[in-house]
């Protein structure tokens, strides 16, 4: 109940054409209702979903295929877009047995049914990946920004220590609008990218490497410690997040 | 705004005695307060510190004197308890001169002024300690719990390396409603205790140690490690912190 | 032998009832005995079971389920309330082999068998859990307070990161005695909660998320560093001891 | 050297306007350039710096204030906006000896002085801090928001642990196309931020703490792990990056 | 295009026997090649393969038998030497089927195929390790160098608890150009063996040992903390880098 | 080659009994042996076995049970009394069929063989365990403890936190001559005990725990911040390394 | 009250030469004080005293030379033998006021009285440092050894990276009856120590190093981690603790 | 007493020219001696100083400039060159009171005095420095390096986020016979570098940054798990190191 809404039914109180009872219960239950309509928190989650056509998305890592089938098929019953993230093949049968048009991308490990279109995004969100290990962390970063309306070029295997590779490729860097850069091992790649553009970068270092990697900290460090004020991180292999922020990003 | 008052508002315009506009203002402004008085945050707030006597308190750590006075000028004026932590001479000369009646207490490294009465607590809070070095954290800790209402037992040099010392105290420890457990190096005090009582045990790590003791993250590990069930661990050095949860505890 | 027994002995010995040798070795005896019944240690264990119902534990982690079920089987002959932690279906098997009355909690991963009445708690102790990966931990608390003889009340799915879910359940919150908050990933979600009560919180970080949450330590740290001075911490998924401590507490 | 430049002086030659030793001689010359001239580095610095008024940034860390001012001089000499970020009073008495205009802002521990307009950013970027102990951090990144030609609104001392005053602050948070989030501590505010709004959450961790806060890796472990997909980290008490990133997506 | 060949197109444009279109074009297609030739990438890469008989490497390490084949297959067309780091049995089946002269060394975990004749180091490589456990990382490293046109002599067993053993081979470490050192545990075998010699020691951490040995941490550690300045340390488990290293050395 | 034979052999030149040409080759060949006979390395090992009775070691852990059986072959050929650590049943089938007297002790998961009498132990050596799940290491220095002659008392199941069990014990702990404690968790038990005792304790942390006992690290680092003076501390689970040391010290 | 006094008293009783109420009450004192009798930790702190010549130690770190002054005349007054670690000169000053006879050695950082004869230790105790910056430590741990009456011998600057240094002093290091080791860096001098002796062998790390020595975390994991069985290890730095346990071993 | 000369022993022996008394004595004597000639500890170490002009090597950290000052004075005195490296103008003082011809290299913490000529290396070692706040330690590798007999190129100030500036210095890298590549923050540089060349990078890493740099850790990870097999790592700011080894490699 907004200002213009209060006011009126007040004035309807004043000329007796709603009585005090009846204006009494209106105006409770629209307080009961406020802490979240003020706050906006249910309302913002629906106007979002809608304005950017961000599917609900389900975390498969650790859930039986039993539960992700489940969860998959309440949220499509609700008419929204599917997308499971690190999950598998086994899951994606069960989720196949109830939700028919499904999709399983296996490079990028994610299962994802669009249901309604989506804004798209402004400009081109690139997706860089230093070597071949990092495909998956790189799809699935890919695969999210494209659900989410975005066109997406990937520019793969153009790691630091073979500098032309990335560097032949200057004119798809210079056209994008949002750079997403994964990297494991040293994880040089970001600062690298940052300082050819002057894009947003979006760094996610991977778990790829050994020994004194330590499973993604060394990448982790280098691209927070990275000499370009252009650049952010996220979580290791969360190429799912990096994604979803640029396109945010994207979609501004 | 509550129920009855708005009901009675609403038949007040319902008839005529407060007109459309009046009444418009004074829900208006209820509404706008209204997120924190549904929620009570503020509310709640207030009514906590009435009851249970708790001061408001400033981390002294990194504040100049003139902040922390001016901080406590503030505080005291609204009629509060003031407690400052982590502070030093220097900072009390500032306070002082605004708030006469502060008390510095050099040991615990704390300003306090109280100025109404506390609900006293219902037993007794064991703030224990095992060497020498940790009494700084461990005088935090009782006089804290001391400003909060309770009745402080300190039972100090009490480590593992000499058990006669601790196991002398028995009768101290079984009359306490609840233990704060103060230790540096490698924190075992806590599980030693916790195994002699049948309350609640807040342990506290203290930075006292050298070498593999970094700072307290030994004690901090060998407290979160305790073989016994009753113990629950606060930040390196949190003494008020305990001595805050001890009294919650105390006051339940 | 307490002070009137030792009275009257000597009295005995005084009127040549007892004669001196006799006597010495009933007081050898007796103060070989001492040290254990003036501490008493094995009375104390003895007295708390009884009055707070409180089981002997075993933990299942790394035991056969043949090692199980032999432990088990002695703790309920001896008439002691059963819970094993950390187990599953295969223990749980053999158990049943042996405690026919065992019920085994999948989701909690515990197998109980309560053997006698326990006391109850004062309050309700509320169970938080941040999101859907944490229930095992969570369930872990719950059914083990629940078995101590405390009302429970869970919530569960109550990140951060969608506040008015939490915000919704002020109320509940609001009834608590003392409340247990499981979380992983970032470990936010005590410091939220002990902003909107004033009870004493119990937080479990959990082993829940990937890369940089290393198993548990982000959200160890996250609540170690609480800026809410009403929280302590448990070791990572120690459901158990957290539930274990908010029973003493709403049993004092 | 452009192509229509080559073309014109192939000409030239093929006319015999311009001989082949002069020709070489030019050729030479600006191929020799040509490596970052076709890489388009120093032309993109260049074009970045007049596009977004962005300054030259000194990191007054670690060195003399002869030093600041000197590497100041040089700056200011070639037009171009200054930023000196870490600096102190000693440095801004040397740089303003010889950059008469400079300001020193003693919260934000900046220097600057502004050479020539720049183009404003689109929409208001939003600098929250936790507690007031991250003020330092937070001026750092609004001065440098700022300084690159962006509104900035700022919202301090909004911690989790008293959500009221966040949650009474979110038509500014709404209201925002970019939200930098600098914390402490815990670092979970910005996970309840971007929860409450729909634009990219640049998270700050600061290294404000003690004891198991280890210099800000707890915060900085928090931020990565947010539960909340919108979010991306930067270094430990990095302000300036933060904004910098910032002020790249609200002139996008 | 070298600048022999630009003065002969100039002088040729000049005497009209090229026309300027023509000139044009194919100094732009020059041009465009030039960012890699100029910076002289593809070129060196091609050189450095032929000079030195270095091989492509394929790190087999979470690749699965049909991908490793078909990289081997590419590789082998090309004329290329092979070699398959981190490999297994069934990765070797897999490329016997395409690759059928390829041998696969077991105790290396290595598959190679050499195409043609390497130019030879001009010394010996040593590659010595201090425990049984180390050889598989130090066959890596032997059968690498010895890949590369390296003399390699293996001193294994050799570890410092037991000096004599070492000591004994001192005519054989005196006789080396450059000495590669594998060890795990405690890592000190680099320190006393470049304590013996003046060439260049490449020290090789391994993930053998247990506890505190944290996966070749302690090794790595102990082996960057040197107290002889003539030891550079690999990752841990990177027999192969230390090797390609030693090799670069031993072919100066 | 000593002292006295290259006196005789010099007189036999002398004498013309030896020529010099053999006396040459004679000495060549005793100073190429010389640096371990002067250094004594070979010898002292050699010694050192027989004096103490000390049995080669095989590390079973990453070893086939084919390689096992070889090695073990091979010592008990030499004569040697054969000790396999970190082993399991498998290894122990491969090793009787070779050494068929060999015993394989599954709780300590070692194979061991005794070819001649040992020098025994001047006192006893106590083995204190923390908990039930330290036994597989506590059993690893009892059984290599008796087998290098020395009686042992085992405590196990004296854990810290019910204290009356270990202090029950309390005549066997005075009656040792060196105490090796094994503890998980915490790690606490070796500082009890030591304050107990006036003779060295060798403290052995073991992975037993989870959460933030870090395989360990939690006990390692509580057992080197020991207040107590008199314990020293071996690597995580290192059983047999304590069983040495202490086997030297009792037999000192 | 021991055994023949108990036995006298009751036949005082049983004779009537002492009245039941005063044996009561000798009896009630004597018991009292008995937990500590019984369980003898005053009485064996004492007897260590006696026998081994062991001082009461201050740990000077933290102290201000006041505090360490008034403890030291304490101790000196009950006729112990001081030991003050980890001091300096102001604190020798102020203890020398209240001690006249102390001594300050001022490269072990120790303050000394001795005030009785101690039990001479059985053989000789090395004290072998590796470099000339772990001399405080090595000087601390000679220094208490020869206070608790040790035959000390020093061997400085052998490190492993010029092993003729350390080998040419072998008859020493076979002289000793047990060895202190102390090195920092890469911590390897224990390890090969180790391997030329057949004695027990504490070793100490020092925080001497710099980068990646980690304040002497590289040096206390390479000791931990070594290949040799007989070493175990201290706390970094803790010269006095590694004394103190080979004065207990040497007092065997 | 080499091969020849004992022949010549012998003969004289078996010639009677020598008696076997005298010929006794002089073989004890070489014998004695032998250990280190045999094993050629001194007899190196004098040779690789003539032959490289390596100078002894003073660590200055931690050192009074009084100490600093006699050693460099014993060092004069037997000729050598002298270098002390992490020292300052107070040392620099004490030195030329007692080498007047000692020269200070104030940005690189070094003292020199070379007392003869060096063998010159066969190429150019460039030393390379990502920012100019690793300078201090690229310049105790220069000065080191230069020190050795090397021709020395420094390239300051080529970080990764400007690859402009390195890529123009491309034929001063391809001069380079060896590279010692020094860099803070990420750590990328060597990386970069190391995919530019063909010649062996020792990379260094540096204690610059803040933050999550954890004083060079980042670096140093970054480096360890470099993408490029020709790089190998030296400890944190150790340029000393890698200048010495880079000598040795560059005089091979």
């Amino acid at each position: 109940m907004n200002t213009p809404e209060l006011q009126r039914l007040l004035e309807q109180v004043s000329r007796g054409e709603v009585d005090a009872e009846a204006a009494h219960v209106r105006l409770t239950e629209a307080l009961r209702a406020r802490p979240f309509e003020d706050l906006g928190f249910a309302r913002v989650d629906h106007h979002r979903a809608i304005r950017q056509g961000f599917p609900e998305v389900v975390l498969g890592l650790g859930k039986t295929p039993a539960q992700v089938a489940a969860i998959a098929a309440a949220i499509v019953r609700r008419g929204s877009t599917l997308l499971v993230t690190r999950t598998n093949e086994a899951a994606f049968d069960a989720v196949r047995a109830v939700v028919k048009e499904a999709t399983y991308y296996a490079d990028a490990a994610i299962i994802t049914f669009r249901q309604h279109d989506v804004v798209p995004g402004k400009g081109t969100i690139v997706v860089a990946a230093a070597g071949t290990s990092d495909l998956s962390v790189a799809e699935e970063a890919a695969r999210t920004a494209e659900l989410m309306g975005n066109q997406v070029e990937r520019l793969y295997d153009v790691g630091v220590a073979g500098l032309h590779r990335l560097l032949s490729e200057q004119p798809t860097l210079a056209a994008a609008r949002v750079i997403v850069v994964v990297a494991g091992m040293e994880g040089a790649l970001p600062s690298v990218v940052s300082g050819l553009v002057s894009v947003p970068v979006i760094a996610v270092p991977t778990s790829v490497g050994y020994g004194a990697s330590f499973g993604g900290i060394a990448a982790l460090l280098g691209m927070l410690n990275s000499c370009s004020p252009s650049v952010a991180v996220v979580n290791i292999d969360n190429g799912f997040g990096a994604a979803y922020l640029a396109s945010l990003i994207n979609h501004l």
